[in-house]
């Protein structure tokens, strides 16, 4: 390991400060371990955290409780901040990598929380980009937010998913600004937001549809929290509906995301980067299941027979396969990420493509281990409440995850590969379906 | 169809009193009728139940509560004697094909409420062959537990799985009768339970240890029930533990199985006929996923995507091929249930083998039908009292159902195919393995 | 179950002895007997044959040989004519089961031999139905060719699929008869063929295009056997093409076959008729290989590794699962062939559904089969001429049988269970895909 | 890293144009490029090759031809001396990583090239080690060949597996040197092989027996080559067996490869490196189905079908999946290979577990790729020619490439999680096995 990787000054992941600025380590093509310095300080203080997460798990699972205390934790250390860049008070991490391998081991704990951890370890390196290279009224909204998430003050949560058929829509209050109605679900970490990121439409005179992204604070006037999500799994994950009525949203908080049926692949960049590092939380449920397992079976007195030693070393090699190829994906954003020269379409397509490769086989692989260890440990995981019991509910919510399903991940890659037209924007290309099949 | 198969006097399945006996008609191998007289006529009761089942199966699954009512019914209408001979009052069905066929329909509805009647129709099987061949007391407790059974008033459940590292065991109490102490787990339809059929050792002089099954009344003093268990699925099964403390159970009512260690697969036959027509069960469940996905996707306005498609051709061959399976293996051990004149071990094995065969591929493919299901309709299942969220729960109790678990089914199926040396019978095999590998 | 399969006449000595008529037996579920006296028959017929079709199994696969000699010893046991009705002097086999039986006893000895005689045994059924059900100058040309049959004088092949991109047409020949041109790829057994059935396309006035099936004897001016064909596997199939420049076809020979794009479900009885068959001779593959290997594993003397076990059990739980299968799709077919009072298109998608549903499953399971196999029994395999990989070669010839490749199949499958309306006549669907597509 | 990576003597221009030693960059993880200037280099060589190699594969594979003036033009451009150190007049290539990239892009052109290549590249770097840490004989010894191969004179076969029952012996040959009686199987590349390093044991007074690895010339007196070995696939590999009857061997080229029974897991290092590599060849062989299945798929004038884009996005993952897992596999051990202050057997483990991970997937996906690729393409693959026929026999080679089989490293894998003892070196384990079972 080259020693400039630990130097002291390297809290700071931004090379623009940095006369000689850190060069990650070798990804270690596993997700065993961090690559840039700010992503092993991270670890380290996550691992503080840990015990407490792993104590939790069940209650909050049992009884779909969010753990806000640790989430409370979580920013007096400036976990909430992992991916606030260091000149703003952040710990500076920018590796996607270094986030999943972050989010695994907290999922190695508790898959629930590392979900809920991802939404705001994702929109620091989404609002970073902003703070970076957006117009001036972005940029300060950004560090606005970047500064209080690092100090531990902000919680930012996406809102995209539409409720039911209703489309939650933006538009004009007729001076300057804008009003926003409409109710999401499935947004996750929403017991302690202070701020929605909102998916948002907008029809304009002439046909168009333009896509928005409003930042809401909680607090907003006509904003209302909507309980009742009781998930199969990941149920700690504080997972709720958000209702919008008429909520004043001033014209500076909203982010322009092009516009319904554009076929634009620039938006592929920022939601393969709002979505890769899920692939450790997947990873980490799998890393659970393998390590229960293998204590269980190790521990029993009988040699283990022979169909136990076979899935044995099947799990062990697709737990290998899940995490070489989540990181080999991660790394590819990695690449890519600062490499604003390239082509936006063909740089959201690289970036894309990988990673839904990658995702069709996390979200296989994961499934396919834990329901093995279930299988070797037996009868006794076969109860609400077991470890197994719960992975084997919160592995199912990886082929849900954004941005493609199963069906359209389908879709895209055939599509790119066969060299097929097609919008590969998911928020623009539910926009166009019908209702009832979004 | 012929006609005789519907003929009057046919409601009795056994051939003795019949001068035409019965022909069954060719089992359509899809299991998607009966292929026996008092096979159809208990689907056509059944079918007046399925309704409430049906609406019951969200609530219960919910809140863990067995369904007691529907339970009642059954035993007013002679559901819980459908398996009793008819000259004994009951319905008179003997071929497993046909129970399969019904606790696939019940399955489709509810799968605990399937599990929960599978112990009482299995029970009227065996007890039936205990009727026919027993010994002279053995005969008679088995007539009266029967015909109890017929007008719905016993309720006979088996309790196989020891507790932890606790045996029970039976020790004479010194008068011609046995004293029973041990407790036994997953004890699947205990609510109503008025009869406990229990797996017990008894070390005897020299070191050998015979195994028993006492059939136990519930108001035996010392016999008490232990509630607790919240299983990941099949949770309105009123699956239970039962404990008892010096039980006393007259000699009468103690069948014999045989020793530990034996190696006799004479015991195979019972042990497969107790357990086979489980396999309706899973097949009920795929059947209930698969026309919930089918009815989602055809209702749907939008052209299903290729990969939707694609897995819904797949379940499609998928359930015809687990119900093909199910049905050949159903099949056989009907054919083979009356050669009594075999040999005894042989007769054992080649129920057991297709059905193990049958096993290994009913529990993947139920799983994996199910797990396309979720994935065709969508994140909209991934709530805990989804109706597919459950089936997806339940499905994954198939591979801990006896006689074999995985494990177990690779070694038994392995040893016979390579002409390998091996105690097949299940209880006899745990009985001799350590306390924590069992 | 037509008359004739029970009438006195009967070729079969079980039958003749037996003054009441036989009632097809519970077929086992397994395809490992016949359930027809005149299957049995055949069954024993065969076995005669076996020796020789096993020895020289390999060499024929090596050099792409058609064992000439077998078929001609066939003809002289009455094998070509035994799906040919007693009264016309066939050994009158009218149940697909029993012919799936014999071919899959064949294919464990050679699957190419097996594919050969399929193309007769089935090839008798087709035209049995067109002796009882045709119009008279079919019936009579049915007549004929069946007798010859039966005699081991006449052997019929299918020819469907146009080389390349020319379309086989018929044109009037001004005179009351047409001309036939185009060219056949994939006609199997053409080495020994007198006679060759004829998938062709005759564009109307109007735009229409009708479909034949031009019955066209070997000699007729034109036709011409092309060779070349040189297959991955079942390479002593006699697998060639058939080229026809403006052969005479007497009208009377040719029979009707609906039109290009008439969304007939009709033809889908007749199309699952032909093809069930085939589905025993991947089960024979699969046998053969499962045979093989369990010989091998048990006569090491190391103990079986644990993967090995594991393996073995899923290969016995897997060829269980295809045998069950198909067996089911075949009886369910025979169950229904009779059945003519039905709506003909409700009866082709009812015969067509479960056999595609089986299709897919033993085309799959059965190369996993063998797959596993060769890992089983190891490097040693790994020889062109080894038997296993004979079987590894010739098992994937099942994704490209007839009537629908793996895409058709998922096509037709998703569109049943959905739905949607398709042209399910893989004769026309073809006829209207571009060239390049077919 | 060995600092002849960089040397400014490298055969590399990128290197000796920048004042700056290149740092090797990080990995694509999908096996796209080289990561050193040597790898690159040893590309941009091999490019030129290629046409000829993909011309000449399909009539080699049909005859069984090895590509003998590809290899004399290999020698010609320095390819035999890649991966010997610059200083000795190689390439210096001494990456893992590299050299499967390398054999990827042979095998995507012809598989068994790849294989026969690999032999030559694999030993230049073990033979390297031997050259930096043997015993002063040895070094000469490999400085000599090392020499040699980077002047395209000497090519050096591995012989490994012994002919039937027969054990491959050294003997003292009483004057200080050996003599070398036995026969090997499947050499590759034997047709130029200029030298062969065999495994032998040594039988010990004291019934210890040594394993060796003596180096033998080609035109040593006893040694001769057997012809006959047809394979499956892999057919244009030079896969010959090698005789030897009392070759003498001077003391000074044999080298000592520890004891039968010794349960040494420092072997692994060394058995680890010198194949992983081959994961290369089969990424290749899956590329190039991929790659002539999505050309075909998208020169058809019909749209995909369901089934096709659903196979094409799975290859797609598949393919993905398998590099990268390869591509984790490789970048471990060449981080590992220079950390020669670790303790040995952990070293060896840490090299050999990922490696058996990826040799399971790799093997598992690859063949699943090219079988997927042939139902896409259809019935036009089903040719003994086709370059997708070829491509599905010579991916089955893959499961049987050292060091472990299946069953092997189910072993292997399995002892290693749940913490059993096992002989781990391959070489030893076989010589413990009887005959028939190795």
């Amino acid at each position: 390991m080259p020693e400039h990787d630990i130097a002291p000054q390297s809290h700071n992941g931004a090379a623009l400060l940095d006369p000689e600025p850190e060069r990650p380590a070798t990804p270690p093509g596993d997700l065993s371990d961090a690559v840039s310095a700010p992503g092993r300080e991270l670890l380290a203080v996550l691992a503080r955290h840990l015990p407490r997460i792993r104590a939790e798990a069940g209650p909050n699972d049992r009884d779909g409780t969010f753990p806000a205390e640790t989430f409370r934790a979580f920013g007096v250390d400036g976990v909430l901040g992992a991916t606030v860049p260091a000149e703003l008070g952040g710990l500076g991490v920018s590796r996607l990598h270094d986030v999943a391998v972050a989010l695994l081991r907290v999922a190695e704990a508790d898959a629930s929380t590392a979900l809920a951890l991802h939404a705001q370890l994702s929109r620091g390196i989404t609002l970073t980009y902003e703070w970076e290279h957006g117009a001036p009224p972005t940029r300060a909204l950004a560090e606005r937010l970047l500064r209080a998430m690092a100090r531990g003050e902000a919680v930012v949560c996406g809102a995209v998913k539409d409720f039911g058929r209703e489309v939650t829509r933006l538009r004009p209050d007729g001076a300057g600004g804008w009003l926003l109605s409409g109710r999401k679900m499935l947004v996750t970490m929403a017991p302690i937001a202070t701020h929605f990121v909102v998916s948002a439409q907008a029809p304009m005179a002439g046909g168009e549809t333009l896509l928005y992204a409003p930042i809401v604070a909680r607090d907003t006037p006509g904003l209302s929290i909507v309980d009742g999500w009781s998930g199969l799994g990941m149920r700690a994950s504080g997972t709720l509906d958000i209702a919008f009525d008429d909520c004043p949203v001033p014209a500076g908080d909203v982010l322009a995301r092009g516009s319904v049926g554009a076929h634009s692949d620039a938006a592929l960049a920022g939601q393969a980067i709002s979505s890769v590092a899920m692939l450790g939380i997947y990873a980490g449920v799998a890393q659970a299941a393998r390590d229960f397992t293998v204590d269980a079976v190790a521990r029993r007195s009988a040699e283990a027979p022979a169909a136990s030693r076979t899935l044995v070393a099947e799990i062990e090699a697709r737990l290998y396969t899940l995490k070489a190829t989540a990181s080999a994906a991660l790394v590819n954003i990695d690449e890519l990420s600062p490499r604003l020269e390239m082509d936006s379409g063909e740089r959201g397509r690289r970036m894309m493509t990988p990673f839904q490769c990658a995702k069709v086989t996390v979200n296989q692989l994961a499934a396919e281990v834990v329901d093995d260890c279930v299988t070797v440990v037996g009868g006794a995981t076969y109860v609400a409440e077991h470890p197994l019991a719960r992975l084997y509910r919160d592995v199912r919510a990886g082929r849900f995850m954004q941005p493609y399903t199963y069906a359209d991940g389908v879709d895209y890659l055939s599509a790119q590969v066969l060299g097929l037209e097609r919008d590969n924007n998911y928020v623009s290309l539910r926009a166009t379906r019908p209702a009832d099949s979004r």
